[in-house]
């Protein structure tokens, strides 16, 4: 399966963890990594500050990637433990070396398939999945077979972007045709961009009860200049950009469009400028 | 001046003080009625809960329509002194019997211009506008105005929709462009459904200073039966709606689409659907 949009995403969720280990070498100044961090742990704030696991609670984490989740979770809940799997083994390698080097020792790393994970019944007290659902064929599938392996009243936490809640100033047709490739070319290999938005009847469908949906917005303008660095140009206009090749392959678009499309996306970064998008925090119970 | 969506948007935020004074009589039972109080009480606080003035501080509102907020100001507030302006002694003469019935003695009602706000420099420790600027044609001018009766150090207060930020599931084509004609129809008369994305900018560049926009998100599913009833349906669906005539007319859309955006945007109040709406709230200081 291809992946379109989960490194984007990810890559900011991810800046503060490299940073920190040394490896993310962009050439930025010291004090604009300062403000980069800073923001990059507002955004991990924004959607980690209210997962807390209790202690000796089993999670599973489902879908855990390159771990950039995981260390936030391991460091927010030291005394619970985590089962994290994951389709790609060389991104369970990163996730656990990551995990290692941040020095958390509550992680368990495996090779599994998230529609069969290959546990018992009621194996896990909660479930946590951020940035997958998108990417799955069959994300009801998904979260039938993660509710299998909860036990009764246990807790399921799924985070995802919706990649048509962007919306920014100036306004233009380019930068929404643009988004569009995007969206469209995820759809295309399965997977759903504008997902967020679906999580109340998804988890509702799936069985889950007390199903509370809580929307997470990234408001970006000229007085938060590391948001607009971070999230509107290196996350969201770069995993737009991302798609051109693709995108003008097919034809769906012409190519001076699409270039006026990011050119006004980044049109939004000037001190005029404003950026929203949002991400979108589920929970549900067994 | 033509007034698309004002009363959209007011409706919902008159909708408790008018039950409360026996005047909102759509037929709901007495336990609907009950629920969309509390519905309209969460929009309430969604906008205002915040928005405080201390004891003996002079605060202009400005653009007081039928006095849905300025209810809520002189409740939350009732030691400031308001006075409020409008261009219409019709709605000034609502605003007044609404305040007076509601009990509050704080605020005074007078008809001005908002361009040219008959005080002298300096008057006002604080102002406070609320879905007005989207009906202006010249918002910095009005913006510019306000802040010349502003007293240095004293703040502003500015709210409104961005009618762009709608999105739902199922997400639909035909809604958007629905949506898209209202849009179009408020921007032919000088006005601007999408300013809420805009305040940023626009308080900047009147002048104001620590200008912070918080975004105020409206999510509406089917665990909130009453914001889908008060606000999908009853609000936007509403507002939109009330365009057809005026779109038919002008051919920017054919009837069988634009029913079919009101079926979809009523599609998005089933069990399964999901309404997003932003409302931006900012504030500066002179």
């Amino acid at each position: 399966m291809e992946d379109y949009g989960k490194g984007g995403i990810q890559t900011f969720v991810c800046l503060k963890i490299s940073m920190h280990n040394n490896r993310y070498v962009h050439g930025y100044s010291s004090r604009e990594a300062e403000r980069l961090i800073d923001q990059a742990q507002t955004l991990t704030d924004l959607l980690h500050h209210d997962t807390r696991y209790p202690s000796g609670s089993r999670v599973l984490e489902a879908g855990c990637g390159v771990g950039a989740q995981t260390v936030t979770l391991a460091l927010q809940s030291p005394d619970a433990m985590f089962t994290c799997i994951d389709c790609s083994v060389e991104s369970l390698a990163e996730a656990e070396a990551r995990v290692k080097k941040a020095g958390y020792k509550n992680a368990t790393f495996q090779k599994a398939d998230i529609y069969n994970p290959p546990f018992a019944p009621g194996s896990f007290d909660h479930v946590f999945v951020c940035f997958v659902l998108e990417h799955l064929p069959d994300p009801a599938r998904a979260l039938a077979s993660l509710r299998a392996v909860l036990k009764p009243g246990g807790t399921i936490t799924v985070i995802e972007g919706d990649h048509g809640s962007a919306f920014f100033h100036p306004d233009s047709r380019y930068a929404k045709e643009a988004i569009g490739c995007l969206v469209t070319l995820q759809r295309e290999v399965g997977g759903n961009a504008l997902i967020g938005r679906e999580l109340f009847p998804l988890l509702s469908g799936a069985g889950f009860f007390e199903v509370v949906v809580s929307p997470r917005m990234v408001y970006v303008d000229a007085s938060r200049p590391a948001l607009v660095e971070g999230f509107t140009k290196q996350t969201f206009t770069a995993m737009v950009e991302g798609v051109r090749k693709k995108a003008l392959q097919r034809g769906m678009i012409s190519e001076p469009e699409f270039e006026q499309g990011i050119c006004d996306l980044y049109r939004t970064c000037e001190p005029d400028g404003t950026f929203c998008y949002t991400f979108f925090k589920a929970t549900g119970r067994k």
